[in-house]
């Protein structure tokens, strides 16, 4: 099953709420780059509370959705990082290409309409 | 896979875009009853944008749900009901126990924050 992408006014949510593997990280990725093109969604919020364990093949494939979707002209915040998630991360050594990250979806929404996406 | 539930502030936000079989639409009851009770959400937003077909037991528990979650407290709106499923929920005489619905997600969310759900 597909990863949904909900269409908020000018935004898209994602909310992965199982055990990413390869396969549905890639479908997210594509999925999502479509729809911003479809949408012209000025900015994306993908929330991540549910994701127990990252690798580093799935935390790549994040970070390449933050810079294409930045090439396309939508902001990506990635809110919901457990702490399991962020230890790894950092122990990778992978930065999801300076991402922005927020506590939860409520706060994502805030610093993207700050930035002017409503 | 399950339907994934969003919470935003106030409310839960489900967007169902698979083909709905019984036992998923099953679960979703169970896991969006379990999530009202968890957050004690003041409203849920279905988005049925893209549902392109419906049987009966399916509007069955659709209308369960409206009917379950306003017994919880939660009021629910359905949105993006398409041409073909509105079509066979009139013909079937199934009238979702008296649903909330909404053009789409934004104005679901519009209906319930003008009810104080915010």
């Amino acid at each position: 099953m597909r990863i949904p992408i909900l269409k908020l006014n000018n935004l898209l949510l994602v909310s992965i709420q199982i055990e990413l593997d390869d396969q549905s990280a890639l479908q997210l990725q594509e999925d999502l780059l479509e729809k911003i093109h479809q949408t012209t969604a000025g900015g994306v919020v993908i929330d991540l509370t549910s994701l127990d364990m990252i690798d580093s093949f799935i935390a790549k494939v994040l970070g390449d959705i933050v810079s294409m979707s930045g090439l396309m002209g939508s902001q990506v915040v990635l809110t919901g990082i457990q702490p399991a998630v962020a230890i790894t991360l950092i122990e990778l050594g992978i930065n999801l290409n300076e991402a922005n990250t927020a506590i939860d979806l409520e706060k994502g929404i805030q610093i993207l309409n700050q930035s002017g996406v409503q």
